[in-house]
């Protein structure tokens, strides 16, 4: 195909259009890899809760990479130099920053792929492709992997401001309509500069960076931990833990075949070889929705109830607190449960459970967001404000939850 | 569950909030039937053009039931009477006109389920309903079938300008980020009004309906029928008619039992009983996709083919003219194709083939969109506007087509 | 005129459309009181800043009565009796509410007007309208007391979370597109209930009611105490103390009769008479803007200086800071200026000043934001909030400017 | 100043940002006569129909020049060779294309100033400028004036689909929330192409052409010849005309310098001099409201009469009319007026006239849309177009109208 034709133009409800700038990433977007990304779920089965919220990884790392040449065109304006290749690299580490996400995979790594983080598969199919593409995305891997030198293109793709946060807290407001969630990333990255490398804040944009980490704090616990988003999350884990154990005692439980592999083997870094990756390559939520909806009809009790909540949204209630104390003691539940459905209590936490949610909004720990002052001094964003605000934010907020059947109540 | 849980709320990116209004409705959502809407794409394979457009037809569904709430409020603000009982069976009936989609229903009616129609599965469904809620729906039916004696509650929920209409173009407008299809629903609500039983737009909303079917026709070229969506659902339905084709030979694929009983069986009205409707009941776009994802696999040349085309969204190429004579002459195509994949001239027109597509935004046959003038007089708007534009929009439009694999060009 | 022709619709690029709910509130409208707030601009001399921002006090009132009808509709689906007279009289009290405002009201309350407040004001005029329409609007003038035994109808007036708040936020962030200032009525008015005749928000909106505040801190630093809008209002106020005073030394200034009134004479409260009124009813910004235009040309070397700074937007310099220590000593910068310009150290505090400017997002001192939690006890919403956040909005936040010409820089 | 301080950003609710590409650009900004044009309603008394249309000629001047902004960047992308100092004659001569607009142009065009066109006027401006910024302008002028060999930069500045057209539509639809106006300028920049130095559009953005030909046609009867609009705009007419009549006969009526200037001198290009320009540039909105604002407490009836009517938005009945024939015979009126009034005949149609409007989408005459098909082929957009829709939009449309005093109906 002609150069020309990949100078390809994506629709996009929130930026209007999204260019593909060049012939790699054109390819690179083509490729069967990231084609997959377009039968993943950015919010994963938060859909039950946001009608709206059906977007995928595909339109997520489309928008980020939007955002990056966003980002590019300001800083040059400001003057930073870019060169074309580092340019290149950028845009290629954003697209491919998420591919190693599987399908719910919250879900599928506290079930199925225990032991290895999405982020290393990432880097996985990073190489991979590498070698497919003879070496051109070598500056955008060592970019991704911290080893460049200019450390706020690391910033750029992986920090708390980055091109990634930008985009899903806009494109996830957006889509399931918690308007509250909206952040003005075109204004964030307008007041982006770079001093001797790191990336900063304009001191005006001050306000927008605590509007941007509100809206952090609210999408976390108006959406991403909403309680029925949780819920359905860990009935997944559950399904997935119990077919798994099945699986792994021999029952044959119908799937495709990449689940089956993955429900059969243990894998970890060490073993996610050629084969593997390939197997990886063709998990989607296909896989695991067509599963789930085959298990309802399955004999275990536990693997078909399981099943059926998620694919009825018929979920239990659950229950969520500040204080773990107000929750209440399990047991009397358990049995009861026990009783009535014939199951041992042990079985019975597949549907009786307790836990916790956690969430901070900045972390004082990780890489700060710079403010570049007035005086072109440079403080954390937590010093800089004139108020207790971001102290606030900073601080880690946990809750307690509880789930149990409707019928128990 | 007692009464006010029920009044829930959805939150939807288009309208901000959509209000449950009753029991009845919130229990018709939460059942299976409805529930299965959620994994059912709108605009069929569309997303694999605009990115954006994974909105499912549940969404929808509950944007019409919306829709028809403001439409009633607007009719008894202008003193239109509409029984509580009316109300109700309202949005029964426009909840549930699409109930009987499957999934990507264009491709499957033209080669799985040929010969029952949409609109006829629904019926069934809701006529299931009907019976395990008691006859609650039975109104709702009774408007949906035209055998209601005011004529403008079916025209809300099936016209030219019904409130299904105003609902899937904004939607997919919205949606696939193609802006200009957009539709101010709100206005055009506003501008209704109810004579004699029959519905009419004041005359002040003419450039409104005139804007409206302008946008229809954009959404057909642009959306509905763009070349890239036309030739994955062509596509599609060539995977599916090649699959039944090998199952009635006897050869077994993998695929879910609900979609196996539709190939391996003939489905007509007569024999549309409550297995079937059952087995229907359990079909969706993950049944579909999951089996084109495990077809890549297969021996035969044709589907394995086909299904990759879909899942790596690697499309044979399309033209589209307006004189069928410009199209070129197949058979040389054919012969070569023949000749390099080993396979019978017959067997091409899985991969080579031509068609036609048509689209006429305003139909002068079916029932018309009337304007109710100043001087209290009736008229189609065709003959309303003060120009030649909905003539010319009420004038079918015809175009050809050829597809043919891109290593042929 | 008929009942029917009352019943109007404005346009509204915020909430679509706005509907006048009965003939009595059309003719409030009409009235040239009400007519007269088409002519003073919402944000003062904001659109300096904001080219955007030339919306009226005009809008902003219709757009208060249409969250007010929100209100309504959402506390009755609730269960709350409201009788359509309070129905009415909450419309009346916040479509007026504001009626009182002059042409650049902040300014004209330091220099023209200094005795009288806009509240006051309105309230004269509210009853002045009472007679005209025989006492139709006793029972808002009863509300907008706070002399009415059902206290949340004030709430949903004035108070930390009132429809006035709620649509100018949102209305001023539209218009000056400052995106981030956008508050969600809509949700905040959803989870509004009342207990005991006071105005609660239900625990689930807790994080919109943060937010809330927030984009209200935002809105101040970033829009309404912008140094630049800061600037030229200080400014504009400058110029009207020098126009009263030349006046007051018997120079005739041009401008218009209803300013020249207000220039020559001393107005409280006791004298704020029929005749007064009528005057005041004819101010509005083109008073002002007209007769800064014709300043420019007169002798006095203050008053047309100021003047062009405005006229031309050629405004001086300002300078804001958190620490008060940190601004220049004003002196050496005056004497230079006197100098310079051949006036007085005392006149040249028309060009250079300090002052302070303070803001609190939520105070807790005045009427508290209630929330309802799932106990059905109450709290203020910032013991209720789970985080520091809120204490640290309702911190008072104070900083420092100096203002001089740019030339000295 | 410095270089850096000129770079500065403008929020607009609509594009969220608007950049200044250099300094030159700032400082023709900056200038008074520019300046002025924040004084200079776009939709002139349109305000008093759409409550939102308060925007000015100032910021439809830089969203002008942001589309060309974007207009430079998708030609150059597409490999049209644009130079650095033609990029910044497209931006000076698109910012400047207005400027010699006066308030209220329409109304001024056909009273005060009844033989210059603003047009010519722009041209003074522009060269006056461009004295002052020593030759700088002198490439713009030229493009702007149709003397550029480069025929499409002319093109984007005035055709029928320049970027002047693209901003107004869309910011008049917006501010008005006349919402189905809206155009997707941004669509129709990225199908722009230059063939030859003649713009053309790409094929497949045909039906967005359409689309902006209906929105312009819809903006035009649904606002910018909105009966009321209209009304309000010809009793401005009549007020001025009033006005210079009774000036001219010796009689002084209270207004700003510049006005007078106006009313006492008749001005033709010939005498468009440079103290004519200085008091030309004086004059904006402020300078008719306020005088109309005091001519309603003047002695002549008709003038008080005619300007009360604006200021308190009490206009005239308005009756329009597709056939002239309709419309009432006026001498019974003129008769009843002139008797309860005591005003002669003659003076009665101050208050009772009739005339025509009329419009024209698409002119066939003027400089065509070309479009450039997939062949490489040129056409006028309505040959290319499918249907007969183009066709009907050049069709120009004619309505009449009578206005009369409410009391007479």
């Amino acid at each position: 195909m002609s150069q020309i034709n990949k100078l390809k133009i994506f629709n996009d409800p929130i930026y209007g259009f999204i260019t593909i700038p060049n012939a790699l990433i054109y390819d690179l977007i083509q490729h069967p890899y990231f084609q997959r990304l377009r039968r993943i779920s950015q919010m994963g089965l938060s859909y039950l809760v946001y009608p709206g919220a059906n977007h995928t990884r595909f339109h997520h790392a489309l928008g980020c990479m939007h955002l990056m040449q966003k980002a590019v065109d300001v800083l040059r304006f400001k003057g930073i130099a870019i060169s074309d290749e580092e340019e290149n690299a950028l845009y290629i580490a954003i697209l491919l920053h998420d591919i190693g996400h599987g399908p719910f995979s919250h879900a599928m790594e506290k079930s199925i792929v225990e032991e290895v983080h999405h982020e290393a598969i990432s880097l996985v199919f990073m190489s991979q492709l590498n070698d497919e593409f003879k070496g051109q995305l070598s500056l955008a891997i060592q970019i991704f992997k911290g080893e460049y030198h200019r450390k706020f293109m690391l910033q750029l793709i992986s920090s708390q401001l980055d091109m990634d946060r930008m985009d899903y807290l806009k494109r996830d407001s957006f889509y399931s309509g918690v308007a509250e969630g909206n952040v003005n990333s075109e204004r964030l990255i307008q007041m982006m500069n770079v001093v001797e490398d790191v990336l900063v804040i304009e001191e005006k944009g001050i306000y927008s960076v605590e509007k941007f980490l509100m809206s952090r704090r609210l999408m976390y616990w108006q959406a991403y931990l909403h309680k029925t988003s949780l819920v359905a999350e860990l009935i997944l884990t559950k399904v997935l833990k119990r077919a798994k154990e099945l699986t792994l005692k021999g029952i044959t439980l119908p799937c495709s075949e990449p689940l089956l592999f993955f429900m059969q083997n243990r894998i970890v870094l060490d073993n996610f070889n050629a084969q593997t990756l390939d197997l990886f390559s063709q998990l989607d939520d296909f896989d695991i929705i067509s599963a789930l909806k085959s298990w309802q009809g399955q004999d275990d009790f536990i693997l078909s109830s399981l099943s059926k909540m998620i694919i009825n949204r018929d979920l239990p209630k659950i229950k969520v607190v500040t204080d773990k104390l107000l929750l209440e003691d399990m047991l009397p539940l358990q049995e009861r449960f026990a009783a009535e459905n014939n199951i041992s209590i042990a079985d019975t936490n597949y549907f009786i459970f307790k836990g916790k949610i956690k969430n901070q909004a900045y972390s004082k720990e990780a890489e700060p967001i710079r403010i570049l002052k007035k005086d072109r001094t440079i403080e954390d964003v937590v010093e800089a404000s004139d108020q207790l605000n971001l102290k606030s934010l900073s601080k880690s907020v946990t809750k307690y939850y509880i789930c149990f059947p409707k019928q128990l109540v």
